[in-house]
């Protein structure tokens, strides 16, 4: 197949995994009180849209090893539940302010209901995964359970990673640090598990799942760069973000880490210290200042470039571990994802 | 055995119990990288002791139907890890300043840390329920699962409900308003599940667990009820938190309903302005304006006998569904926590 029809394929095949879980993921959702300050918030995340990757590369790696929609769609439903309460925590811990296009819930709702909503969305992914054995079988489903305690725990230490660096300033970080630290905070959930749970369901957990640790890695990372790239460069309606929101945020990201190696003594000096300050701290000023040594210095250059190298490592993986599968759109939307991620950006 | 026996019996199986279950929790808590900005966060409040009633109640249960300890010490220590990762985002909820006597954690880490800590927490706590399998095999180990999943569902909704009466500063709530969401908010996870898991594993998930809904809701209630006499009216080193705090956080109480109800017009406005305000704007004098009028309308002795109510009634739900229970010291330990919890007011 080629390139053009592939890139085609993907959003059409994201806007059709994504409807089927959405409409599974919603059977889920209560409707009952207390509304206003639980039920309510629980629905609002998913109800904002979202490009579901996740639960689409879940659906798809299953397929492709021969599993039908249904016997996936549990599995798929959980995983999105589990990333809307993972992300109405983070955009507390990270003091986000829009999530997509639309104020994050602790701004509307304040941190006390922001959290227990996150709590209790968090374990209410957990039943699809057990209603699974019905469907699937308890040995498998109790495996995703396994995998699911591994993934949040993959998670929490590079959240930790990025939250300690933040907190305490930290500014002697290299390449690698950033890759371990985005390894564990977004490759894990968002890409090595959804692929590793479809193959369990594919194969009823026959075979070794290392592969998809290094094709999602590869593939994870390249769509972190992406995602650190628009936040400093994208087009706000469609980030649905703010724009600079991660300088304001105070993140480490390829960008400034590479800002930090190559800029002078002085300039050094100047943003260590804003990013050391509290958000409201930070003027427009320094924003534009930074803004411009990171054009002067051509590093989001750097990092677009070594995204497009991690694409090229993701689709080495793929011929590696996956070529090998019969033909199929699931298989041609998983090789297709590497190029329309790096389109994206 | 008579009262006095069994007044001993509860402090010395809480210690019993109390020890196997820490010294089974451990082995779940990793010593490994990132420590400072995670695993030691993760250890701290288990670290601190606590009063180590769920798990307790939860062994007893089991062993009262006939288990041995072994099957039932993973479930224990899952119950007491996820009691603390709750902890730990309700204290954050809460604003609360100080847990077991020293600082709350996001008082020492910041918020951020705290609740990535505390996500992390509450999703390793399933680990030992899923390593169950192995001991008490696949089908109990994923009712206890699901039993975990809803026990989340009660509490998040009851936290919404005490969150929300806060954030809107509520205040024509009845007692009977008060109960529903103690019932969620405490019962639930404190009485009912610990029990009700106990039974499950004692008796391979083979009888109606409902009997422990009432037996629960009775003994979890006049529990609460204590804790927040114990607030007002306790001694600071025994207690562990900061006296005053359920005011100082606007909590509302039996206590805080009941002189609602009795005061006058111009002491009502007084207190809703109170009770509305942020906790940093509150002064010592209005909290001991408030604390007096509590003593002059009794409100704390009023609480006192709904409590000793409870305890009467737990007593009866007792003799109705576990009196039959061939006689233990386990059985002595579950009849005994309802005058134990009375004396401790």
């Amino acid at each position: 197949m080629s390139a053009a029809v592939t890139s085609g394929l993907i959003p059409e095949m994201l806007r059709e995994y994504g409807d089927v879980t959405r409409a599974a993921l919603n059977d889920y959702l209560p409707t009952r009180t207390p509304r206003r300050h639980l039920y309510d918030l629980l629905a609002d995340y998913p109800d904002r849209g979202g490009k579901m990757m996740r639960p689409s590369l879940c659906i798809a790696t299953a397929r492709a090893f021969g599993a039908q929609l249904d016997d996936a769609l549990r599995s798929a439903a959980a995983i999105e539940l589990l990333h809307n309460a993972l992300l109405i925590h983070d955009d507390i811990e990270d003091d986000s302010e829009e999530r997509r296009g639309k104020p994050t819930l602790h701004m509307l709702h304040g941190v006390p209901l922001a959290i227990n909503a996150g709590d209790m969305l968090t374990l209410m992914s957990l039943r699809p995964l057990m209603e699974n054995r019905m469907k699937i079988g308890p040995r498998i489903s109790l495996r995703i359970l396994e995998e699911t305690e591994r993934v949040a725990l993959e998670s929490a230490e590079g959240q930790a990673m990025e939250l300690g660096w933040r907190r305490d300033n930290v500014n002697d970080l290299s390449e690698s640090d950033y890759l371990v630290m985005v390894l564990k905070k977004t490759c894990w959930f968002g890409t090595i598990y959804p692929s590793r749970v479809g193959a369990m369901i594919g194969t009823r957990d026959s075979i070794d799942l290392d592969r998809f640790v290094k094709f999602g890695f590869f593939l994870g990372a390249a769509f972190q760069i992406q995602d650190d790239l628009l936040n400093l460069f994208g087009d706000h309606k469609q980030y649905g973000k703010e724009l600079m929101g991660d300088l304001l945020e105070g993140k480490r990201t390829l960008i400034t880490i590479r800002l930090l190696e190559l800029c002078t003594e002085e300039q050094r000096r100047y943003i260590v210290r804003f990013l050391g300050k509290e958000r409201e701290d930070k003027t427009q000023e320094e924003l534009t200042t930074i803004f411009s040594w990171i054009e002067a210095y051509a590093c989001g250059e750097w990092a677009r470039q070594i995204a497009q190298g991690l694409v090229g490592a993701a689709e080495h993986a793929f011929s590696l571990s996956l070529e090998k599968l019969p033909p199929s759109r699931d298989k041609e939307f998983l090789r297709g994802l590497n190029t329309w991620i790096i389109e994206q950006i």
